[in-house]
Parts: structure tokens; sequence; C-alpha cells
């Protein structure tokens, strides 16, 4: 089947907004096994969407579109499809009473052209809107398929997702939906992950192996289509057991977080805390952390001890360390030590984790941009420094420092350090 | 002139990527006075292609394409145009040397490939690529006008606002261009400024005046067409001069920059330094801060005081504002000032901001979410404290939360507390 996905809003042509609706129902579609051959974005002008629908006939099975669904007057999308197809608008009885009862619930005058809402071309299926009020249509006429959405995203996506999937697949007889399983990585770049899973991904056929990679964690995307989870899951199986043997040290969840929400919940089932000494992260490592409702009860508290003076008096950083012609520096496997230690102590935690490095633009100490060392001190351990020369610009460096320092606290705390 | 916008490559319609450079030219062929009618997605297919040059010539005079102007045999822009044309492509020497120094500089071996970067179809103008390889091509034939841009939005942008926008005045007769000022708040919300300033909005014609909010900032822009930008001053002047007068407490820069930047801004003209004691917002302040390059002349450092303890061993505050029945509590205006007081002393620096606050989800304290002290210490000066109630989210509050003490703070800085 070809799909053609109308867009209608001059908002759109005036720039005023992104077509991002478009982005999501071609991967939809794309999922289903729909091919799209055309995007098309109109304005909201009846004669000009009437030839857009004319066009995509002559090329297209199946006509998605989103927007003018609306209660205005420039909400067009259901009244040009009906004069296209020579059919009446009806009004569909169960939108009606939710909107009416809306307003009634709110105390709300009642404004006539809400009713517009509820309309749907004669014949065609309504399609629930969990999320808005307007009604969805689905009606195929002719040997031509016409399924038509609202134009804010946060009611096109789950109408699309629920009803309007489903309506596709009775119409492509398509029984199979996409599973997907998402692996989490820390600790590991994407560059050096695919390498370990490179044969894997080039002899991928089904189920299908996709790494991406932003904000400092690297995702695999393990996926088939399958009747249902049950299916799906034997599917996968082998594909994961052989990706989790190859990764075990680096894999940190098998469901889409973060690392720093996968420490919060490690942290808060073994009833520890952890406190921070952060120099070149300034303060980021704790922002993840506090992003994390419920961080409160793990998390003691940080120092950012960007000037000597703090690694010293906060933290207890002797100054023979700091300064003198011999002395290691702020940045060096000694005072990311020192630092992790004196933040244990001050802030009684259990773990204490330290950042010190170079995070740029220039070189600092005579030490490169990059140039990292992440420490990790424990209640009666030995504490424990990484050495890390890392890539990037200032922001990227900073990130992933921190999230490496986020990985050295899930190794200690998951037995793997 | 009435123009469409044509986006070509394959992964748009697969839903691989965003067609972010339909909004960017919608919105600046619309500053330019040119209308779009339509926008329109085609992947790379040569004859599918030049249906649509041939569909688009039938209902605009002007067809602005993005994509399928690089290396590979996937890239068929020009070649389709070159071919519903009627016309050959010819070599652009220009672009060529400039690929082939690049190649040689990096010592890497010439592909052939690249050649077709600097392909121009017959009798095009080209448009200079200053962040990429691949030349424009701007041409007009029977009254059609083609204007063919690279698809990374990187190379687009650059390449659209100079030679393409150049190009396009010259077509449309048009001298004027749009000029903006750009007005940056900070410690007002945007409903409150858009009272503050209602009538001038209201009664806007030329200047137009339009605000914006967003990361916890506000904005307001001040636009006027003019043909230079000596003439924009006049014309925005007056404008410019009444929000002055009435937001001044408010308006921290006349360019679009943060308020971490301008704060920055001002320490290091006055070589002064900062510290800070953060509890609600667990280092955000601090990571603002440590985003701008250079800060760490002015920055010494801070504490993340979220347990108890911290407040007490690291900032000195006294436990009897901490603990017990009658404590005013971590939350409190006491709290607040013993925080930047503590970290002032600590930290050896000019001033000290302090935040301590309910970010939620729940209620802390028997305080309500969103209730936050702001601190102010700086030496030899009282301590200020500023309660505020903020509304939103966890993640909301905390931003606000945070560009609130960072107003205070450029509130001392430019002595207006």
């Amino acid at each position: 089947m070809r799909a053609e996905i109308i867009a209608v809003g001059t908002e759109l042509l005036l720039g005023q907004i992104v077509n991002t609706n478009a982005q999501y129902l071609s991967k939809g579609l794309a999922e289903l096994g729909i091919d799209v051959y055309y995007q098309t974005v109109v304005g909201d002008n009846k004669d000009r969407l009437i030839e857009v629908i004319r066009l995509a006939r002559s090329r297209a099975d199946l006509l998605v579109f989103t927007g003018g669904l609306g209660p205005t007057m420039d909400d067009l999308t259901r009244d040009a499809l009906a004069e296209y197809l020579g059919r009446d608008v009806e009004l569909h009885e169960p939108t009606m009473n939710k909107i009416e009862s809306l307003f009634a619930g709110r105390g709300m005058t009642f404004v006539e052209s809400n009713r517009r809402q509820a309309l749907l071309v004669e014949g065609a299926t309504p399609l629930r809107n969990d999320t808005g009020l307007a009604v969805g249509n689905a009606l195929s006429v002719d040997g031509t398929h016409y399924l038509l959405l609202p134009g804010p995203p946060r009611e096109m996506k789950p109408m699309f997702d629920n009803d309007g999937t489903a309506w596709l697949k009775q119409l492509t007889g398509e029984t199979l939906s996409l599973h997907s399983v998402m692996l989490k990585f820390a600790g590991i770049g994407e560059s050096l992950l695919e390498e370990t899973l490179i044969d894997l991904i080039r002899e991928q056929n089904d189920p299908t192996i996709a790494t991406y990679a932003k904000e400092g964690e690297v995702t695999v995307r393990v996926s088939t289509k399958a009747r249902d989870s049950a299916e799906a899951q034997r599917k996968l199986e082998a594909a994961l057991t052989e990706i989790r043997r190859r990764t075990e040290s680096y894999l940190y969840a098998e469901e889409d977080v973060s690392i720093e929400s996968k420490v919060v919940q490690l942290l808060t089932e073994q009833r520890r805390t952890v406190s921070l000494a952060e120099s070149c992260t300034g303060g980021m490592v704790s922002q993840l952390i506090t992003m994390i409702p419920g961080s409160a009860d793990v998390f003691q508290g940080g120092v950012v001890s960007y000037s000597n003076l703090m690694k010293h008096r906060q933290l207890g950083v002797p100054n023979e360390l700091l300064d003198g012609p011999d002395a290691p520096g702020a940045v060096s496997e000694e005072t990311a030590a020192a630092m992790a230690e004196g933040v244990l102590k001050a802030a009684d935690s259990d773990f204490a984790l330290s950042v010190t490095g170079v995070a740029g633009p220039a070189a600092s100490e005579g030490k490169p941009v990059g140039l990292v060392f992440v420490g990790l001190a424990q209640k009666g351990q030995p504490t424990r420094v990484d050495k890390l020369q890392l890539s990037g610009d200032r922001e990227g460096i900073r990130l992933r420092a921190a999230k490496r320092s986020l990985y050295t606290l899930w190794q200690a705390l998951t037995g793997r350090a």
C-alpha cells in the first residue's frame, strides 16, 4: 500500500510550527509495512485542499491527514473531503455528549462551533480521541482509504497508535506488530559497542539490531515483528542473550532509562547514600541525580570545588597536592582520590564520587583538554580512581565525564567494581 | 510571488528525520514577503521528483528545493531539474578547486563522486556554501524561479540567509529586510511582562512587538522592515525607549544571551567572584554558570546541601534552624540567609547565592510545592532573602528558581539591589 501524508494548516506554511507529525506518521506507517511516497503541506483553504486530495488520490491509495478537525471555520479537512466525495457530514453522538458534558462540568457556556468537532464524513468510522475533543475519521471509498487525524501532536499520536493503527492493520491484513527491546549502555562509546556487535548487526535480518547515541548514552534497539509479546520474546531471545554475554559490564538496563535514574533506583533499593565532589563537571552530576524525584533519600549533597581554596577548605584536599612546582595539581589521580574521600567524610555517605579534569576550551595546568579523573570512595574500602581521555567540545566532555562517574557508581552498586 | 518548498530525501519519508528546513524556509520567505502555498516532500527518485517539479510549476512561480545536492548517486535534485528543463549540467570551477584542495589538505584520496557537488544546472547562478561542499543553484527559466539548497540545516541556513536571500530580493525588487532587536528579561514572567506592554503590543503595526518564553527566560522581539540598520534603528527607537522605560528592572540584555552569561560577563568586568549554596536546585545554578567558558575566573564553587548534615557541616547552618519543633526548617528565610553567608565565608568570594525550597512533586516540612527562598550575601553588606511562590512541575520550579537566583545577582551587579 502506498500512502501520502497531508498536513493541513496555514501555521505550517508560515513557518510558525514544525511538521513533526509527518515524521511520526512516516515512521509509524513504515513499521506497519506501508510505504510513504509523498508528504504534502497545504493551508486552511478548501479549494486548494480539494485539489491536494484529487492529486494524492492519483498517486496513493492511503491518504493520512493531520489538522483541520478543530472547532473553527478554518478547520476544513472534514468539509473538504465530504465535498470531494459528494457526501454529507453527520453528527457522532458519543463525541457530542462528551463535549457537552465537558462544558457543563466546567460551568462554561457551550459554544456552538464546538459541535464541529463531533462531525464525521458520512459513513466514516469514528476514531477515539483520549486527549482532546475532535473525533477522528476513517473511511474507504472506491479503493482509496482516508484517515483523518487531529493536528496537535498530543491528540494525533495516541489516536494514530490506537484506533488508527487498528484500522490500518485491518486494511492491510497485517497481524504482526513491531516489538522492541531497548538495551541501555554506559561506560562504552557507540563505536566500540558497535564493533563489539558488528557481526550481529551485519548478519541481522530478524530481529534487527540498531545502535543509537545521544546525550552521553548509548542505546541498542533489538526489534522483531510478531503476533504477540510471547512470540516476540521467543524471536528476540537468542540475540538478546548473545548481546548480554558480550556487553555484560556495560549493560545497565533493558528499558529506556537513564544511568542516573538506574543509580538512584539501586541506591534506594540498597538503602545506601552518595555524595559528590565535582570540579570540571561543575554541578552536572548533582543536577542529573536531583532531577530524579525521590533522589533526596539517597543523595546527601555535594561540593562543586571549582577553586583550589574550595577543594582545600570544603574537601580537605592537602595544599601540597594542589600548589607547588612538583605538586600533581588539581587535575590528578591524587586530587581525585582526596576529593572523593573528603566529601565521603563530610557528608557521611556510603559512596562518594569525584570528577576533576580539563573540559576546555583551553588546556589547564599543562594538561590536555579531555583529561578527566573519576574517583570513587566507599566506607571501609580502598578508593578507586579512573583516568580518562574524553573527546568532544566543552559540553560534550562535561556530559561524558558526568555519565562516566555515574557508570562507576553503577559498577560499585552491582558488585562489578 | 507564490512559492512551493520541495524537500527531497527518502530519509524524510521513512520518518528518520524531521523536516525542520521547511519551517525555516517558510519563515524566511514570509519575512521577504513571499507566500508559501505548499510544502512537498518526495524521495530520492528521479521520475517522481520530475513529476513534483512539473506540478509545482503549475501552482507556484518560485520552487525552493532542499536536499539532493550531495556526492552520491541518490543525490538527484540537480539532475532531475536539468532533465526537466532540457539543460546540461556544468562544472563550477571554484567549488571544484575548493573540494580538491580540501582533499589534498587532509591527505585524503580524491573520490570522483565528490565532483558532483561542484555541478550547476546550465546557466544557474552559484550560491556559496560556507559550511559544506555542495554549491547551491539559482536560476530563472520562462518566468519560474528555482532555488536549490543543500539538505543539512547547517549548510542550508547560511546559504539561504546569504546568497539565497540576496538573489530572492533581486527577484522581488524588495529593498527592505527585517531588522530585529531581542530584549531579554529575567525576574518577571511572560504574562506579567505582556500585561506591562499590552497597549504597545495591541497597537503595534510597525515595529511589531512579540513576546516569547522558554527555558525560564522571557524574550521580546521588536522588528521592523528597513533598507539598512540606520533606518531600522530610527524606526525602532521610540518603541525600544518606551519598553526600556517600563521594564528597566528586568531588562538584562538587548541581545540574545542567557542571564547566566550576562552575570559571568559582569563579574568578569568587575573582577568579582561568586559562590553558591544550592538545595532544591541541586546543582543547576552551578551547572548553568560553569557552562559558560571563562566562568572559572569568577566562580569559586558551591555546595549542594541536599541533606541537613551538609547544610550544617559545609555551610555552618546552625542546627537550631534545621531541627526541632519550633525551628524554621531547611526551607526558610533564616536557612537561606545562613546558607549564603556560610558559603560566602568558605569560598572567600565577593557574592554568594543560596536557593532552598520545595521543588516537589510532594510538599516538604509541611511547606507547599513551589515555595522557594533565594538568598544573596555580599562582603560587608546585609544579606538579602527573597521569598517566592513558583509554579510548574519539578523541573520547571527548579529552573525558575535557578534563573531567579541569577537575576538577584544581576540586580546586585548593576546596582539595582
